[in-house]
């Protein structure tokens, strides 16, 4: 037997392409059962259901972690070798709501059939998001055990509630340092490429959501009889809003890029490298033109830059016609993308401040928090770019699209924070997934290439001198 | 006999008196008969009731007026002398919808019972909006014809789609200058002061409703896959809007105040006599300070310089919690109130092209203007205060509270602008009426004050040299 495990691998994939069949079933069973954690439904038993297949997938050792909110499953694989690396693979159990009539086939009665492409996928709510993507893992797991010793340690995290924010996964990370450290944090989520290429991406853009409600008079006033020398509280929050945000689309509360961190010279060329056409998304999107930003090109604005998003806007009469109120309330809510080094709770304080230091004092203002999400950037000549991208491409059979950040928010920053691992995500669904929608699905041949991708990133760790 | 006609008042008020119960049930009926422009419920029964009581009280010609909506009516009672002067009396006889769900008695069932004070009220819809103020009207022109001679010529005008917003009375107006001629349009409309005085309304704000959509991509987006480089239609319009008002409160569209009528010592002298206790009224609203704006008192702002108000702003999720979304569309209304002498047309224009200038051109834009009313005010020096003022006090015995303007928006422009006849608006309503609301009622008191401030004014116009 060699010592480079890569030499393995035909041996792996020989024992994954045997159990594709038996672990499809154990997929459908897994989709089969709903695991809403917007409402509680069936998660306690998806709960027990994931942890029984880590079992029967050979973890050494699967634990339910509890949570203030809804528990998440931990479960290891120990490496044989002393010097094993290990792979922290992050995943959730938790699913969307679904409301069957909007669905094809029931949403948790999983359903092989080909897509609009004549591709074979499993229709079921979670089969992208996300039990197909760590089931693959599971998969990888068991092949590495059946062909021979595991080249690297696994330590699987499933949590209970990503679909709602991941409220309690900062916390459990902090208390379990131990238990789930590692060189890597791996995430399989999300789809890849429309081209059909996968994606490498290094990083997350965090989010702060907050929320202001401006309250004038007391009630809804006619516009006439008190119009002019009472205040309105849409007004406030316009003049609010429009002191956070020069004519160039920078936002210009105290300090909101202090932290941002420099676009160095390897930054742009992975973006220049990107696959990406302005024109055919300004058309697809049916813009007139792209706003003005901070970066360089839209790419940079995109990836590298913090937001300032309107996500809200409501005061007043919004019906047909015209209705000459002056309203007592107005409220907005935004979200901000942050990236790295951005900390949330430093943003909020700016962010309060500024609406504090520009309040005329004439209406109640109150500002709210919603949710928080740490930024996460792994640098792109980060030691385990390459065995990342070497298992994505000889799994996919194709170069991956290296992608420096996701334009979206995930739970991923404490795995760096808290345990000095850096975190990659690749996905492994299909581009029309459809996930948070109806109709959700898994393409079969990419849950296979994701098995093979993640039996390769067990195979080229140890080699990477992490 | 004398010559003049106020030396008449007491035998006209005795023939009132005698009147009054056979007057109220004649109300009733017209109470009783629904009249919803909104709708066209019963509208053209009414109309004939209408003119069938005009008839029955005395007009000597009568006839309903058809517009593109619905129709008018038009009665006239003539005056012996030939210098008589001519007063044009304007109501409506259409109402606001109402559902008999949220009232103590049905709306179209006009009930008599006291009220919260103990003085007796006419539950009923319309009765104080404004059939049983223009009723009055009617009620003192039989009164005249019983107790002899009409002292000056009346010339009543009731409209039948006020309450959807006049749109056919500007024509109306325009096409009928020669029977309508008046030396005066007087209105009864609206409640008296809550101390229990009467006003004397020189004038109304006008009105400009407009409102903006922006359309940015063809649909709601991930905020966090496309914010930043995609334009956000919400950010244009808080842009916009910011852009036309400055910190003072004043509104900086090129021009908006070229045509406002400079406040002179005289108003401010009226402003001064006017009962009003800011902080009484700040206390009611329950807010924290008043706006800034351009006038020198919070009264002045009221009534003699125009608004820009957000009446409504939506734009995105209004909901509970967090929805990260880039909106494709936001929308914004505005009332204008308008004053002298300000042209809707003309502001209109400034508005549009002050959004086009002020565009980014990254999203689409379209500006619609949903109504527009003329503003009205006659001088306070002007030769009508005097009759009105001292039939008013008369009527009431309380100096009436004279004020400037109303806030708020009549049709009645068209009167000074088509037929050169000054107007004032005289409430003949109790201060609780609740018009547009369940319960609305008519006090019966302010209801005989009415009819003999109508009386008074019939006396009191031949002498004022108009």
């Amino acid at each position: 037997m060699s010592d480079d495990p890569t030499d393995r691998l035909d041996a792996v994939d020989r024992r994954a392409e045997e159990g594709f069949e038996d672990a499809l079933a154990d997929l459908e069973r897994l989709l089969a059962q709903p695991s809403i954690s917007a409402t509680g439904e069936g998660v306690r038993e998806c709960t027990a259901l994931a942890a029984s297949l880590c079992e029967a997938y050979g973890f050494d050792r699967t634990s339910t972690v509890e949570t203030p909110g809804q528990p998440a499953v931990v479960a290891h694989a120990d490496a044989p070798a002393p010097d094993a690396p290990t792979v922290l693979l992050y995943g959730h159990y938790d699913v969307q709501p679904a409301d069957p009539e909007e669905w094809t086939t029931p949403p948790f009665e999983p359903t092989r059939r080909p897509g609009p492409d004549g591709r074979e996928r499993i229709y079921a709510r979670g089969a992208g998001d996300n039990k197909g993507q760590w089931f693959a893992h599971l998969c990888a797991v068991r092949a590495w055990r059946e062909a021979g010793e595991l080249p690297t340690n696994v330590t699987l995290l499933l949590e209970g509630e990503e679909e709602s924010g991941s409220p309690n996964l900062d916390a459990l990370v902090e208390r379990h340092t131990d238990t789930l450290a590692a060189d890597l944090a791996f995430v399989a989520d999300g789809p890849i490429d429309q081209s059909g290429r996968p994606h490498v991406l290094m990083g997350a853009r965090g989010l702060l959501y907050v929320q202001i409600d401006a309250r004038g008079p007391n009630r809804d006033l006619h516009s006439g009889n008190y119009g002019g020398p009472v205040p309105n509280p849409a007004w406030e929050l316009v003049r609010l809003l429009a002191s956070m945000r020069d004519g160039d689309g920078r936002v210009t509360i105290d300090g909101f890029y202090d932290d941002v961190r420099p676009v160095g010279e390897r930054d742009r060329e992975a973006l220049a490298a990107m696959p990406f056409d302005p024109e055919a998304t300004r058309e697809d999107l049916d813009v007139e033109a792209f706003a003005a930003g901070p970066g360089e090109s839209y790419l940079e604005t995109l990836l590298y830059y913090p937001t300032l998003n309107v996500a809200g806007f409501t005061a007043g009469y919004g019906g047909e016609g015209a209705k000459t109120v002056l309203p007592s309330q107005a409220q907005v809510k935004l979200d901000m993308r942050l990236v790295a080094d951005q900390e949330p709770d430093a943003v909020f304080e700016r962010f309060r401040e500024h609406v504090h230091r520009h309040a005329t004092g004439t209406v109640r203002l109150e500002v709210t928090r919603h949710a928080r999400m740490h930024p996460q950037r792994t640098p792109l000549d980060h030691p385990v770019r390459e065995p990342v991208t070497d298992a994505v491409t000889d799994a996919w059979g194709v170069e991956p699209v290296l992608k420096p950040t996701l334009g979206g928010s995930l739970p991923t920053a404490a795995f760096e924070r808290e345990l000095g691992a850096p975190c990659v995500v690749v996905p492994y669904a299909n581009s029309d997934e459809n996930n948070h929608s109806p109709d959700e699905n898994l393409a079969v041949d990419c849950f296979r290439n994701g098995v093979a991708t993640t039996a390769r990133l067990l195979a080229t760790l140890p080699g990477a001198g992490l």
